[in-house]
């Protein structure tokens, strides 16, 4: 069997259909782009019969790309069908997408049908669809839920009738990897187009139960060679399959020997690009592309680590695009971290007396400070117990709101001398960030800015976290205060602060 | 083999030791007591010798829950385990979690030995702990990647050493479902101790591939036990399995005869309080507890879920502790969608024709607008175009910062007619918001407030939502401004006008 695994991204049909995650078309082409600099090989890029700016959307990707395919989703309705084909009229590769519902639940319920009339629709689409172009998929809505006979008599006919894929959907994320599997396995022994290789299967699943990845692996391992999947696994309720874990399975397990056309580097900047302009925040947690991701905090690991990054990693940070690991000193880190982090540092500490008391300072302060700065650790040291160089933010008044412009003024304590200065920006914390770079006169530049303020009244505290480049390298920063714009500006000077003792 | 599994939780050790998400000791209190009420069976307090707070967050959490076993974790040295027991103390059921690294990466690179003297270190340990305790569990760290001949020796070891629970966990998170199952399989069939019943196997997986659910399911399969899991997946780098996603899978497939004694309605607000109190934000597509977990916009879904809930629903959202599922309208949502919503509105369109015509107009609104909201609903159908009572926000003016107290001016127009008020706060948005309730003097509890500025500079755009409940009713906010204040007041305004409408 052919290794070659295809990748059909379906963020921006599956993941823009999302509450809030809705794009403009200039928008949706910024992403289309950065789908085919990451190499899938076809982007769904809308339903177009939807809505006129879905139609639109697709003329549109299909003029931005060249390489991958472009993807237009149907219902089984030849009117359907007719707009499809108008909205890739300027696309380089073509394919519709059509398809019903074949589980007994949607035969029933929904189209108050019979299986017989089902599969005379679904042929009458594929047929219908062949007359325009030449790559047709077929899908079988909650084939998860569709008696596996049925089912291949479906996808028999369909491949018969001319599509080139047939996509096996877990609508309801209710399937579990070997059910999944076992369903894939079957349609591969029964449908004689699928053995010939006349057309191949698709994984489309859902995540509700928390197995979206392992059923589309599962199906892979089965016999399907084209996977349906979304950057950060969004998309209808619990999303879809994520791209980002797929392709890393992929990578990291070479001895499966399936090849997908991924270019892995180009991961986490999709990522981000995906989360940012849909408005989708993608949690710390989250495999591959979360924050904490490639982070090492619990002593134990981070010893480990040390002596060998093989030890704990399996997939190298810069494989998905991301600079480098980091490692956070907390109440959980080992005598080994803090010793690490103090050589970045500068200080070497020989003496092993030495060291115990300094690390026993480090975990009381660890205790109550959660999480230990450069700063904290040079302190104990005692080689800076009296540092002059923080910079601490002395004083801050903003104003801002509707119909008026954002004004700030801010007062810095540094190395115990006060300065002062003023801006207005397009927001409060714009403002308040302007002021302070006309006293702190370096290039630094606001990479990410990441505000959580998850709470149960307007007075809780907020929290910001904030990425800031200088000089080539990156500083995290972290900011908390019922005022945000507070939090905001304590974030950035806690930036400042890093590379300051760098 | 005997069906009942237990859960072992670890979110206040593996999940605590997370950057940010440190909890002090009333904290982890609340906690763990949210985690007896859910019903799971062991609660991982800490690892007490890492730090003087870890030690003292056991001894409390001893003191607080009656029912779980409260469980702490040692390395295989004698002083680990001294203080271990010595925090367990006021437990009413205790268990000592010990044990090493058994893979060849952490024998050779981390301890510098040799398979042998890690065996005799194992045994060593959990003889040593069962002089003060009787439950042990004993844990093969890196088993994912430890040779299976040798791992049966170790766990054969430990158990006729006086394990009662052996734990294999996939560290590094590198193992696949099967693979991950098989392991679990080989250890059952060929370590005594397991088959007649003298110990059970625990899984521990990590989610460095998106694998940990699986893999933690899988090992069920094959005959492990225990599971260890956290609330919302979190943990070390990408996390654990989810405590939620596993439930919800026994749950939802009941054929599997596997019981846990999870009150799974009590698993969103445990989630809600674990993502608020650790600052760890949970993405809107996670399963089970993100908030589209149960929400359809498609216009197909939103069809199937109108005529019949099982159609698209495999877990009814009150099973989760979550009041109702929420149908948004957007451009995908479908004619049944929108005369459903409008039906709830009290308007009743019986003509096809009208319908036909009301939904182009939605979708060119949908199309510029993302969501639609009731008002404009009801604008489309005409009942209600020159409403009068949508309350908007004619200006606002906010000064706050640090050494000053936030105050906010806000004037609203209602109906035409034009309101202030002003009030003072802990900070802008609470400011603002105080003087919003002068005018508008209903009972609204703001219950949950999100503010995502993920962006790339200072002056972005803010998106907040928001949630308030009113009238035992709970309504969506959304507000977007380069501001995040006036973003924040807009959201509060949304919810107002949407419970106007109701």
């Amino acid at each position: 069997m052919d290794n070659r695994l295809f990748v059909f991204d379906t963020t921006l049909r599956d993941g823009e259909q999302v509450p809030g995650c809705q794009l403009n078309t200039i928008e949706k082409i910024q992403v289309a782009k950065a789908l085919e600099q990451l190499g899938v090989d076809v982007i769904e890029a809308g339903f177009p019969i939807s809505s006129p700016g879905d139609f639109n959307s697709v003329i549109e990707i299909s003029k931005a790309v060249t390489w991958p395919i472009v993807c237009a989703l149907t219902r089984a309705v030849q009117s359907d069908i007719d707009v499809a084909v108008e909205s890739l009229k300027f696309a380089k590769h073509k394919r519709i997408h059509t398809g019903i519902g074949t589980s007994d639940e949607h035969i029933r319920f929904k189209f108050n049908s019979t299986r017989e009339e089902i599969l005379e629709r679904a042929v009458a689409a594929v047929k219908y669809a062949r007359k325009f172009v030449e790559d047709v998929e077929f899908y079988a809505e909650d084939a998860g839920r569709t008696d596996n006979e049925y089912l291949a008599r479906v996808i028999d006919a369909a491949i018969k009738a001319g599509a080139t894929v047939c996509n096996i959907p877990d609508t309801t994320g209710y399937c579990l990897p070997d059910e999944y599997g076992a369903k894939i396995r079957y349609l591969m022994e029964h449908v004689d187009g699928l053995s010939t290789g006349k057309a191949i299967l698709s994984t489309h699943c859902h995540n509700d139960l928390g197995m979206a990845t392992a059923n589309t692996f599962s199906g892979v391992m089965n016999g399907a060679r084209q996977v349906e999947v979304t950057i950060n696994g969004i998309g209808e309720r619990a999303g879809n399959a994520s791209l980002e874990e797929i392709a890393m399975i992929m990578k990291c397990h070479k001895y499966l020997d399936i090849e997908t056309n991924i270019n892995t580097s180009h991961i986490y900047p999709t990522s981000r690009m995906v989360s940012s302009l849909m408005n989708m925040p993608v949690q710390p947690n989250k495999a591959v592309v979360g924050r904490n991701a490639f982070a090492h905090s619990s002593g134990i690991h981070q010893d480990g680590v040390l002596k060998n990054a093989h030890t704990y990693e399996i997939m190298n940070p810069k494989d998905v695009g991301i600079d480098d690991n980091s490692i956070v000193l907390t109440a959980r880190s080992g005598r080994a971290a803090l010793r690490y982090r103090l050589n970045v540092l500068g200080v070497n500490i020989d003496d092993d007396e030495k060291m115990d008391g300094l690390y026993q300072k480090f975990l009381k302060l660890a205790d109550s400070k959660k999480e230990v700065s450069d700063a904290d650790v040079l302190m104990l040291a005692g080689s800076d117990a009296t540092d002059a160089q923080t910079v601490k933010l002395d004083f801050l008044q903003v104003t801002s709101g509707l119909g008026v412009r954002s004004v700030a003024s801010l007062g810095l304590d540094i190395s115990g001398q006060k300065f002062e200065a003023a801006s207005t920006g397009n927001g409060p914390v714009d403002a308040a960030i302007k002021a302070l770079k006309k006293i702190i006169m370096k290039k630094m530049t606001l990479k990410e800015f990441t505000i959580q303020a998850i709470s149960k009244g307007s007075d809780d505290v907020g929290k910001v976290h904030m990425q800031v480049e200088y000089d080539g390298s990156m500083y995290y920063g972290f900011g908390a205060d019922t005022d945000i714009v507070t939090a905001s500006v304590k974030a950035y000077i806690d930036c400042i602060n890093k590379f300051r003792k760098n």
